[in-house]
């Protein structure tokens, strides 16, 4: 038994359910095991970097895997993005930023392009350059975003504005969704399937540390935050408007709302940061999980992950009709 | 055909549709024409006018309605809570503040006792004081809220609460629920059913004026933002945390983020704002609808509106298995 949409028939896989290509935590081997359990493994390319790439690729080792990339970082370096079409992904995915550069080398090399956007502007954009799947991600969702819309009302917006074109594109759900009842919501939504990330940043296979991890679990929903501050201590020319989810410590606590302070004492404020992310202390450190931390309270390998999400979705659809 | 689940069974009706509470938009003929349809209608007591809540108490015509109250303002006037119980409402439904003072009360009336929360915190305390129905709201909703916790989690999160404490409590989703894909992903996410305003603000029936009703419906989900200047100008003190979802306009790009200039120049702000909602100029009024708005585009009779939105949701769960 499984669930058929178009975004299976699209990708090719069994369940509509696509790992998110999470800079520095979805890793080849994390990819690969979401593929071979019958999903889509997407490696984060991140900002980019040609030889984490490349091992990260070699590590899913054959599977049938595709990748990410943060559009405006690849802007910088553009020539990235053969790095990956070298490995015959199955899917490139591309977040934040114009996708107009790159839309067509990726369609060319016969890659799934899949845009991820958060309202109705990036989304007609998307479908001007051909995207094949627009992946609509709500405020909830772990890691970087924009704005402020949700993924119950912007999924089926999405679906509407797709429907009106007269597109062919396929909408994915990102945001929320980490067990088989937000897929199931995801479907009725409209969406052909789920993207997720928080709940895979728990996966056995994830490249997360298990301290992260353990934050995580112990988490609600309203423990997370979005927030510029980590990017200011990075030193990430994120562009206007965009924020991170990330759970809340005492970092966050401190330097979110005083962020102009943050730039004054930004030496230090850094140094603190680089210490803390090498000792693995998430007071200060960076957990860049979402609302549906609340829904996670253990870490399992990822194929039992897709799995259960995939099985209870059906059993959830099946039994809502009598 | 219609759908079942504990909450038509609780509160006795056909749909597992509750029209909200909305304040100044719900009055007793909306809500009744939401019950006669097989919802159930909600009169919106708002701050608590005596004089209105009889009114429209009245205009419901013998129709099974209940009513809700804004909890803090309730407060400030407990009394108002008799004129409610006095005409036998179907249910009571608190929001924004602590529902201690006031729950026994209703439920010693025989009302079922709905309580409206934007966190775990808070329908924990809800649960405490026997709430009858947690009221999950995101936010992406219309009208007021509190936090930054959306649908989509909350709703599977306060399920799984509830599951834990062995509780018999009722879950309904509110927020961004517009049409049958909205009820449907409710059901799914764990909830018995939805509680419904932005798309009711648009009933022919409700008190929203016509003016208001153009602007909303031509609005995309983008153009909502929370926002606190509504309540400074109009003087009502609403305890910390608290913001409005509203329509973005000429007043709201002026002076959110410079509430404290807004504070400053109250007196001018204040009658400015007065004068727009006199001659209904919504470019300075308010008009306080939820992302929702983006999946609406016509004003119809809420008969109407509940039997398109029940009606599609069980065409799409029945479409969904195979
Ligand atoms: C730790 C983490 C890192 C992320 N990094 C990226 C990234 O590098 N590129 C990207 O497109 N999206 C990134 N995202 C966002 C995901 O693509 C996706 O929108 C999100 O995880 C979906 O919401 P969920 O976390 O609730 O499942 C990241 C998400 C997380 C949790
Ligand atoms: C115009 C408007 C006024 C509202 N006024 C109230 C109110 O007085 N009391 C209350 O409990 N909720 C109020 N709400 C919030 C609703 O109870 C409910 O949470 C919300 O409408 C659900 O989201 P939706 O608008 O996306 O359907 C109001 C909502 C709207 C749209």
């Amino acid at each position: 038994m499984s669930i058929a949409t178009r975004a299976t028939e699209l990708l090719g896989v069994e369940h509509p359910i696509v790992l998110a290509p999470m800079g520095d935590v979805s890793g080849g081997e994390l990819a690969a095991a979401v593929s071979r359990a019958g999903g889509l493994g997407l490696i984060g390319g991140g900002y980019g970097d040609a030889n984490w790439l490349t091992r990260e690729f070699d590590a899913a080792a054959g599977a049938r895997v595709g990748c990410g990339f943060i559009t405006w970082s690849l802007a910088r370096q553009p020539d990235l993005l053969d790095v990956a079409l070298e490995r015959d992904p199955v899917a490139v995915m591309l977040s934040f930023g114009d996708p107009a550069p790159f839309a067509e080398r990726v369609r060319a090399s016969g890659a799934v392009l899949l845009c991820q956007v958060q309202n109705r502007g990036q989304a007609e954009r998307a479908l001007d350059v051909g995207a094949d799947v627009l992946v609509a991600q709500g405020t909830e969702a772990g890691g970087h975003g924009y704005g402020s819309r949700t993924t119950l009302t912007l999924v089926p917006e999405l679906a509407d504005l797709v429907d009106r074109r007269g597109s062919e594109a396929v909408v994915l759900a990102a945001g929320g969704i980490a067990d088989g009842r937000g897929l199931a919501a995801a479907l009725t939504l409209g969406a052909s399937g789920a993207l997720v990330g928080t709940r895979f940043y728990l996966a056995a296979e994830a490249l997360s540390t298990p301290q992260a991890r353990d934050h995580a679990v112990g988490a609600t929903g309203e423990d997370t935050c979005r927030t510029t501050v980590y990017d200011i201590v990075r030193g990430y020319p994120w562009p206007e408007g965009h924020t991170v989810n990330t759970l809340g410590n005492d970092f966050v606590s401190r330097w979110h709302g005083a962020e102009s302070e943050l730039q004054r004492d930004l030496g230090n404020a850094a140094a603190e940061y680089r210490r803390a992310v090498a000792e693995r202390d998430y007071d200060i450190a960076n957990v860049f999980v979402g609302q549906a931390a609340g829904l996670v309270d253990s870490v399992l390998p990822a194929a039992d992950i897709v799995t259960d999400i995939a099985d209870r979705a059906e059993v959830i659809l099946g039994g809502l009709v009598r």
